[in-house]
C-alpha cells in the first residue's frame, strides 16, 4: 500500500468515471450506466499494466489493500446516496398518494422479485438439487429487480413535463415507496445467509428492533436538530453532525442489528427530511457526493466485476433477468393500478413508468453480493449493467409514446452535467 | 479491517471535532486547536477500549489497517487545504505588494528556521556528535516554524478591521508567500533524505523540475478550463475536472520529483486561481472538505500523537521551540520590513502580524515525519500543537495592542462555525 497511489486512482477514476458519464448523458443514457463502464475499464486497463514500468501501464493496479480503500469509498458513496434520498423524501406527498402508491409499489416489488427468483433457479438448473444457498443466490438476484429508479424515473417524467400529474405523482410516490420496501427486503434476504430460511422471524424481529430504534433515537435527534436550525440556522455544523448521524445509523444497522448499513443511512436521512436546514444538508451531501465519493461508487462496481464467467449462457440469462425485470414492473404496477380508478391506458403508462432501474439496483447488488454462491453460483453484476442501460433507453421510449397525447405539468431545467 | 467500523471512527471523529473546534473558537482558540484536541482525546480513549465488548469500550481502536485508512483521509483532507489556499491565492494582489513582502517573508522563514534547527540541535545534546540523521530531524523541526497560517492571521485581520490597510496588506501578502517558501523549503529538507546534505543540488533541480511541469502542464490545462468555463459555465464537471487535476499533481509532485505531494496540490490550486469559476470550484473544494476530511486531517494528527516521550525536558524544548517561532517572526519580518518605509511601530506590528501558525504547520509536520529519528530524535507534534495554540492567542492580542490607536478598512463578518 502507498497513500501516493490512491492520488493517482482517484483522479484517474473521477476524471474517467465523469467524461463517460458524460457520453452516456450525450447518447441519451444515464450518467450512471457511463460510470459503470468507465469503471470497467480501468479495471481491463489494470490487466495491461506492467509494474516495473509506469509509463508502461496503462494503469497502475491497485494492490489488496489499496482496493479495500475504495471499496471503503465507494461504500461512503452508496451510503450518501441513500441518505439523501432519504433527506429528499416528502412525508406529506407519500402519505398523500399513499394507500394506491404503496400497494403499487409492493406489486412492483413482488412481482419481478418472484419472477427473477424462480428465472434464476431455472437457470442453476432448476429446483432438481435445490439447496439453501442455492436459494439465496437466487433470492438475491431476485431482489436486484426490486427498487426502481427515482433518479431516472424522475428525470423522464421531468423532460416529458408530467411529473405533477395524477400519473406521474402516482408513479413517482410509488417509486420511492419501492425503494425502501426494495431495501428491507435486502435486509432480510441478506440476514437469512446466517440461518437459512428458519431464521426469517429472527431476522424480521432485528428489522423491526433496527426501525424503533431508528425512529426512537431519530425523533430525539429531530428535536435537536430543528432547536439548532433555529438557534444557528445554516451552519457547517448542522451539515457535519448530520453526516455523524448518517454514518452512526449505517454503523449501527449493520453492526447490531444485521441490517444493511444503506437502510441506516436511508432511515438518518427520513428522520431529518423536512426541516428547515434540510436542503442545506442535503446540497452539502450531494456536494460531497459528486466530486468523489458516488463516482468511485459507480467505478468501483465496474473495477470489481469479474467478466471470467461471461459465456452465451450467461448472456442468456442476462437478456432473461432484463425482460423480467421490465415485464414485472408493468404487470405487477399495472395490473394494481387498474382497481385505483386509472384506465387500462393509464395503468400500463404506471407500470411502463417504473421500470427503469439505477443507482439503488446497484446499492442492492454490492451490499449483497457475498451472497453469490462461489462456485456453481450467478452473479448478477453483468447482467444489473445490462438492466440499467436498457430498463433505461426503453423507459423513457415507451412513456414517450403512453404520454404522446396531452401535456400536464411543467417541464422543469436539469443542471446536473 | 471492517469496513463497517469505518462509518464507527467517521461519525465519533466527525461530531467529535466540530464540538471541540466549536468549544475552541467559543474561548478564542482556532477551531483547528480544537480539533486537534479531539483527535488526542480520541487516541487516548482507544486504551481504554474493551475489545470484546462494545458497550465498555469508549472507542473502539481502529487496527493497522483502518488506521492507514484514516490516514489516506487524512492526506486528502491537507491536500484539500493546499489545493483551496492556492485557488485562493490572488497572483495580481501579490505581484503589487510582491517586492516587499516577498523578504519580509524570506526573512520570516530564514530566522525561526534557522533559530529551530540551532536550537533543536543544543536540546540533542548539540554539535558534538553531530551526524546526518540528527541535522535532518533539526531542520525539520525547523522548518515547521517556516510557515504564517494565513488562515489565523486572516480572521484576526478582519475582526481588527485592518485587512486593507498598507500593514494589513503587506501581513496578508507575506503570509501567502512564506506558505509556499515554507512548503519548497520543505520539499528540499524531505529529499535530502534520501542521499545526504550532498543531494542538495539534485533536490533543487528536482524541485525546479516539477516547477517547470506544473507551470507547463499547468498552462495547458488552464487553457482547457478556460475553454470548458466559457462553453458550460458552472457545471459539475469543472469541478470534478479540477479535483482530477488537483490529485493528479499530488501523485506526480511526490512519485515523479520527490517534492511534497501538498506542494503539488498547492501549484495545481495556482495554476487555476483567478478564472471566471475559480470561486465556484473552490467552494466545492471547501464543501468536501470540511464535511469530511479536514476534521479527520486535524483529529489525525491528534489520534496518532505519541505522548510517551512527553517529560520535563520535552516541556522545557517545547517552550523554547514556542519562543523561538514567536521572537524569529518578530525579529526577521519586523527587521525586513524597517526598510521599506514603515515606521518602528509599523514594523513590530508586520513582525506581530506573522507569528500566529496553524494548518500549515500542521501540515508540514504530518508530510515529514518520517524525518524524526526512531531514536534519540525529537518529534515535534507536541511542541506543534502548543505552538498553534499559543500562537494564536498570542497573535491577536499582541495586534489588539499595536493597532489600539486608528481604524482602517471595514470588518467583514465570519461565518464558519
Amino acid at each position: 500500500m502507498e497513500i501516493i497511489n490512491i492520488f493517482y486512482y482517484l483522479a484517474v477514476i473521477l476524471i474517467f468515471a465523469k467524461v463517460f458519464g458524460l457520453i452516456a448523458r450525450k447518447i441519451g443514457l444515464p450518467q450512471v450506466a457511463g460510470m459503470v463502464v468507465a469503471g470497467v475499464l480501468i479495471g481491463l486497463m489494470g490487466y495491461l499494466n506492467d509494474p516495473d514500468n509506469f509509463f508502461l501501464s496503462f494503469f497502475i493496479k491497485p494492490d489488496a489493500e489499496e482496493m479495500d480503500i475504495l471499496h471503503v469509498f465507494a461504500q461512503i458513496g452508496v451510503v450518501l446516496i441513500l441518505f439523501s434520498s432519504g433527506l429528499e423524501t416528502n412525508l406529506q406527498d407519500l402519505k398523500k398518494s399513499g394507500g394506491s402508491a404503496f400497494l403499487i409499489a409492493l406489486a412492483g416489488v413482488i412481482v419481478p422479485m418472484f419472477l427473477g427468483t424462480v428465472g434464476t433457479l431455472l437457470f442453476m438448473n432448476g429446483y432438481s438439487d435445490f439447496n439453501s444457498d442455492k436459494f439465496l443466490n437466487a433470492i438475491f438476484v431476485g431482489t436486484i429487480l426490486a427498487a426502481t429508479s427515482v433518479g431516472i424515473t424522475a428525470e423522464t417524467l421531468k423532460e416529458l413535463g408530467k411529473l405533477n400529474g395524477k400519473v406521474g405523482q402516482t408513479i413517482m410516490s410509488a417509486a420511492i415507496i419501492d425503494d425502501v420496501i426494495g431495501i428491507i427486503a435486502l435486509s432480510i434476504v441478506t440476514s437469512l445467509r446466517s440461518g437459512g430460511a428458519a431464521q426469517i422471524g429472527m431476522t424480521l424481529l432485528r428489522a423491526l428492533g433496527f426501525f424503533v430504534f431508528a425512529i426512537g433515537v431519530g425523533i430525539l435527534l429531530r428535536i435537536y436538530f430543528k432547536w439548532e436550525e433555529h438557534k444557528f440556522p445554516h451552519k457547517r455544523r448542522t451539515s457535519i453532525f448530520a453526516f455523524g448521524m448518517c454514518f452512526l445509523f449505517a454503523f449501527v444497522a449493520e453492526k447490531f442489528f444485521g441490517i444493511a448499513s444503506i437502510t441506516g443511512a436511508y432511515l438518518a436521512g427520513i428522520m431529518l427530511s423536512g426541516l428547515d436546514d434540510t436542503n442545506f444538508v442535503d446540497r452539502k451531501v450531494i456536494v460531497s457526493g459528486y466530486m468523489i465519493f458516488t463516482p468511485i461508487f459507480f467505478s468501483y462496481i465496474g473495477i470489481s466485476a469479474d467478466f471470467s464467467g461471461f459465456n452465451i449462457s450467461y448472456l442468456l440469462f442476462a437478456l432473461t433477468f432484463v425482460a423480467l425485470g421490465i415485464i414485472g414492473k408493468i404487470i405487477g404496477c399495472g395490473l394494481t393500478a387498474k382497481p385505483f380508478g386509472f384506465t387500462n391506458k393509464e395503468s400500463v403508462t404506471v407500470g411502463c413508468g417504473m421500470i427503469a432501474r439505477g443507482e439503488v439496483a446497484l446499492a442492492v447488488y454490492s451490499a449483497g453480493r457475498s451472497l453469490i454462491m462461489p462456485e456453481g453460483g450467478i452473479d448478477p453484476l453483468v447482467a444489473t449493467i445490462f438492466l440499467i442501460v436498457i430498463s433505461s433507453i426503453v423507459c423513457p421510449i415507451l412513456l414517450k409514446l403512453l404520454f404522446k397525447d396531452k401535456k400536464e405539468g411543467l417541464p422543469l431545467e436539469e443542471k446536473q452535467q
